[in-house]
């Protein structure tokens, strides 16, 4: 998927909404428990109640490998179960990999050839050579975590005169276009994103931290959002875990349709749609 | 596995070798590309092989991950069959995750609980909360980043007037001590071992680098050895494709029985062993 027709499908459902199905086994609803692929049933619908109010969805890795052989296959059927059933949608693969360059190659073929994921979340503490084999894939998206939104940002992303995050920032436009590249900047901090927008006007900005994370939308729209509108938006548990009950997929409908609904009005303050 | 156990090991093998399991499906002796799972038949011919002159084996996740589910078979039934045939060995995990707090304890779970190996690499660019749930596993190892092997490493490890790698390689200290953390020191800048030592005396350094990316063993023991040697060097391309042919297994042998002539003397002359 490209840039325009991402921007497409943000303008059509006025919404910048990823869910982030980080579905982690043992919180699922119980009722789902016995199911075959209890992570992928659930998975099936969620998607299939919040595909209308968001434009990406977002796999985190981590709670798929925590699940061993079984995990990649609900990893694998999510994905495809999308591509088929919704190919409108942006899928990411959350993987935070990063590697020397042979190493790299080889997470990048599987993202993005074995597992047809759109974009992959990359680190950038190995520098240029550990993200550009990603970049290799033209047609596909790498993810560079710049700023995050967890506690532990602190204790280094800050360090230097100019703040290593911003630093890493301004490298990466250097490495790659907007067109292919994407940063993650943690909704918690939603003040930097004047300084980031500085750096990288033109390129879109993953921002996880929105919801059970405590970062404000309002705020990240106000600071963060460009004339394309420039941002992806995730919430994971304050979607997927919402409810826990039977109920757990209507509950997820309604948390996303409200989120969309104040996504299209900041659109709209911002005149990113009419 | 302790520490104490570890020295043990290399005491008795007069060995530091680590060898990488870096088993690239398009590398692989054509011969073994019909076996049912080629991977895992490499592995265990290389494994068998080179067990003699080595105390740790590192798999590298991305070599696995790229085959998708197939891949994950591979991994996990490599490392069953060293649990299960060479307990002394050392097992790594090299994933070099890394994530917020509730994500890493996903990914420690994978691969302490799940898939069972002793050690995992994790990046250190998201601080503390994405490290500490590897630490939690006690009696497992968390082998962190410091200062890698290759050329993007001079993008941001090098950055401010203390450079980046000796504030990650400090603050890892302060977080956890030598009888469950590692460092990953690349083998190209042995001099820098010094510094290191400097701060991080007694804690074992895996060190990858040497052979295929061109750093040196004798520089490596120079500036890094400890009393108790201290460091686990990594060589992966250099042992398990030394050959590619139906004779890849005797000539893996071959060289990982040199370098580990090359680390018994070392041993000695740093005072080791005697």
């Amino acid at each position: 998927m490209d840039k325009q027709q991402l921007i497409e499908q943000i303008k059509k459902k006025e919404s910048f909404l990823c869910v982030g199905l980080d579905s982690d086994i043992e919180k699922l609803p119980k009722h789902l428990q016995n199911a075959e692929d209890p992570v992928f049933e659930f998975n099936k619908q969620i998607i299939q109640a919040t595909n209308k109010y968001a434009v990406a969805y977002k796999l985190n890795t981590a709670f798929y490998e925590a699940n061993g052989i079984n995990g990649w296959i609900s990893f694998e059927k999510t994905v495809k179960y999308i591509l088929n059933n919704y190919p409108e949608m942006f899928i990411i693969a959350d993987a935070k990999r990063g590697d020397i360059g042979n190493t790299s190659k080889m997470y990048a073929k599987c993202f993005f050839n074995e597992l047809n994921c759109h974009a992959v979340t990359v680190a950038p503490y190995m520098g240029e050579d550990s993200v550009s084999p990603f970049l290799e894939y033209k047609d596909n998206w790498t993810i560079l975590l710049g700023l995050t939104s967890n506690k532990g940002a602190d204790d280094f992303q800050f360090l230097g005169e100019e703040e290593l995050y911003k630093k890493v920032i301004k490298k990466a436009t250097q490495w790659a276009t907007d067109k292919q590249l994407m940063i993650v900047v943690g909704a918690t901090r939603p003040q930097m994103l004047t300084d980031i927008r500085k750096i990288a006007n033109n390129y879109f900005l993953l921002v996880p931290g929105v919801g059970a994370q405590g970062g404000s939308l309002q705020e990240v729209a106000k600071y963060g959002m460009n004339k394309d509108c420039g941002l992806l938006v995730n919430s994971s548990r304050g979607i997927i875990f919402a409810d826990t009950s039977e109920n757990f997929a209507k509950v997820a409908e309604e948390k996303s349709a409200n989120i969309q609904q104040e996504m299209s009005a900041l659109l709209k303050e911002h005149k990113v749609v009419e």
